[in-house]
């Protein structure tokens, strides 16, 4: 039971974006850009994957299993993976420099204050651009409010991860810009 | 000096806002419904107040000085009063119902399972509104993100508070749907 009446039983972000559908635009239009624009050097999967992982920091389990799967899809690899990498992502075969993305996603998950100029001078050794940079802090910042919207306000998700996986190809058709919460 | 090369020496979330105007584009239009919009039972004042306290804990020098001094323009107070709620609220002439909402700020800010159905229950029975709850835990939440936007990228900030203060009559004429960076 969310903590506020939503007048609707949907899952996760989805029933408050459905009981406030003129902030839900705003948020899905940031998603967009963020998450999906092609004019980006970051993949589809890539940018999915820097979200799930600061869903799991901050312990948000739609928000982790919803992107996690869309980075799945993405990457065509399998939820082992993700997970791999929301464990110990140093250990796994993702690339040197999203490893340094990670590690500054991490530290936004903190506080902003956390990131240092050493970790974006590592960064920036390993190939990342200041586009990618700036990218990879807003994105990581911008979970630490869908986060906090969802877990904040109580609302309950279907607790088999299978769930996220099979919607992950239609979210990914569709996008997030014309998102309806419920379908 | 700011993380990235942001190709503009504007101060706080307006260096990376001119960098990277196509995500500016939502963040701003989600502060506009979030904070302006007159269908709106909160004060612009008590929603600018809910973002600067938020700033403040999680010490973010720009944004609690910009939208606090926006609060204080929109409450007609002066910046100890704004200063004083940010310090200790429970000891200041603010309603108990907004009293109670900020405390569900302050909780979303540390996480978004840290807020409790008692903190609800509790601000419910001081006249609260679920739109009102609904709202305080988004804008909460968004602040989480403008903070680290500011703060992971090391923008930089006036120090002289009176900077902020002045700009506030004219940020609150304009408003934030057609934010300029650069004015």
């Amino acid at each position: 039971m969310a903590h506020i009446d939503l007048g609707n039983d949907l899952p996760g972000i989805r029933g408050p974006m459905a009981f406030s559908p003129a902030t839900a635009k705003p948020l899905n239009a940031l998603a967009e850009i963020l998450l999906r624009d092609d004019n980006n050097t970051l993949s589809r999967g890539e940018r999915e994957l820097i979200g799930a992982f600061t869903s799991s920091l901050n312990d948000c389990f739609f928000c982790q299993n919803a992107h996690g799967s869309l980075a799945q899809h993405y990457l065509q690899c399998d939820m082992s993976f993700i997970d791999a990498v929301k464990e110990n992502y140093q250990m796994t075969l993702i690339s040197d420099k999203l490893k340094s993305l990670l590690s500054i996603a991490a530290s936004v998950q903190k506080g902003g204050k956390s990131v240092r100029a050493e970790q974006i001078e590592y960064a920036r050794s390993l190939g990342a651009t200041d586009r990618e940079i700036h990218d990879t802090v807003l994105i990581a910042a911008a979970f630490c409010m869908f986060n906090r919207y969802v877990d904040g306000l109580g609302t309950w998700a279907p607790q088999d991860r299978q769930f996220y996986v099979n919607r992950a190809p239609q979210r990914a058709a569709e996008g997030y810009l014309d998102f309806d919460p419920h379908k």
